[in-house]
């Protein structure tokens, strides 16, 4: 199911990232750092999120879509020389790399104002809108105290992660949530987005730290070591999965799939 | 009256940039880069052609400051290294010379993120709010053919400048003209503030030319000549003050003056 997910949003980028009114060169690098093979987990658990409690998969995809778009120009601008200085986004060129960095930066200042157009494109729905524009610009903030973290204690830690990494997250599930029923209880499929986006978070440290990858690093491994975050990282999904446990649909039995496959996850 | 305009929208401005939930340093690189002193130019011409025809100030000034934020943060990411390579904004230093280029990047992000936030906490207008940020995707696909340009010949000039500049002002008075009426015959607006645009770019131009400072530049100065630049502003300013016509009432006076003032600005 979430592979059926995965192929519904590729043929919706794959479309929506289509303009010829635009400059070809900038409208291929938008494209180059779109369409990537990444594996859409933001706009997957939107989806999913949304269909576990009834709502339609058709007016959801626009704004799964958007949340994308926002994940990918991030990534853009991230990978920048100014930034994390990447030369490489999943085994190829990074857009900086293969376009320039001008043309890279405005690749990433494309993808999000399309983003923003086309969630202005839906039809009402304004609360699942700005939960999304909400955690754009939360996760910007989150760079910034990537940046230029001065203190690196715990409490920076929970701010810099829950911002930079968790409000994407936090913002499909309740986005999924609040599309599927107006009258939602937001703020508890808010909380579970949060707990969805740590667990793939501190997963994804322990996974760096075995890899000998991220050694001067900032993450959880850290301050916990890898004992403690094992533990904390089944605390996540024992809570994740205890907010699931009401659901029994099947988008509910791929949802907890997903969160165990993440936490067993080897790479 | 435009003086008015100018007040509602800096007042504005400044309490929309406040946000205490994120990062104090990525809050301030926005305000120094949004409260900077701008003339204002684009907004003040929403909110003028708005109560032009009879709209609502109240209800167009959120629109009026999304754009300007929009502007701004096209400047910011302007101003890069990778792209204009610009030390000095406004007499002080560039965003990326008083914060780095990271910073600078994220402002950037975080403006044009902010003004779509604010976009979709507006109710209703969604043609509105569709105007101003597809302008805001043409003026990025302008800058791509600026940045990328190839063939500097009459017709680049033409798309690059209809794109870069023309956007925002079309969206401007489109914007205030749907506004004020949903109903409203909105490419008649469109064009109008097509050429305003272009009469703001080309006495831009012609001033820079004047003050030696252009010699590289690529403008309308460099196909046509003083002279012939010269008459082309004056049949765009014949042109405007005849779309005009129709209206009397005090915005419309105001509007007919700034378009006088901007053909004959000397600075």
């Amino acid at each position: 199911m979430m592979e059926q997910y995965r192929s519904m949003i590729e043929t919706a980028l794959e479309q929506y990232s289509e303009d010829r009114a635009l400059a070809p060169l900038f409208v291929e690098s938008m494209r180059y750092g779109l369409l990537n093979g990444g594996k859409r987990i933001r706009p997957c658990l939107l989806l999913c999120v949304c269909e576990m409690l009834g709502g339609k998969l058709e007016i959801a995809l626009p704004y799964a879509c958007a949340l994308e778009m926002i994940h990918s120009y991030s990534l853009i601008h991230d990978d920048l020389p100014a930034m994390d200085n990447d030369d490489y986004r999943r085994g190829k060129p990074s857009n900086h790399k293969k376009f320039g960095e001008g043309n890279a930066i405005l690749a990433g200042d494309g993808l999000l104002t399309a983003a923003a157009l086309l969630l202005t494109k839906q039809n009402g729905h304004d609360e699942a809108k700005q939960i999304i524009l909400r955690a754009a610009l939360d996760m910007v903030s989150g760079q910034s105290y990537d940046l230029n973290a001065i203190a690196r204690n715990e409490d920076t830690l929970h701010i810099l992660h829950a911002q930079k990494t968790g409000a994407l997250f936090r913002a499909a599930v309740a986005a999924g949530a609040v599309l599927a029923d107006e009258n939602t209880d937001i703020d508890r499929f808010a909380e579970l987005g949060e707990k969805i986006g740590l667990l793939f978070q501190m997963t994804d440290d322990l996974l760096d730290a075995e890899k000998d990858s991220a050694e001067d690093k900032f993450t959880y491994l850290t301050f916990y070591g890898s004992e403690k975050t094992k533990r904390y990282i089944y605390r996540i999904e024992q809570k994740i999965l205890s907010i699931l446990e009401p659901y029994h649909n099947e988008p509910a039995h791929e949802l907890k799939a997903v969160v165990r496959h993440m936490t067993n996850r080897t790479e």
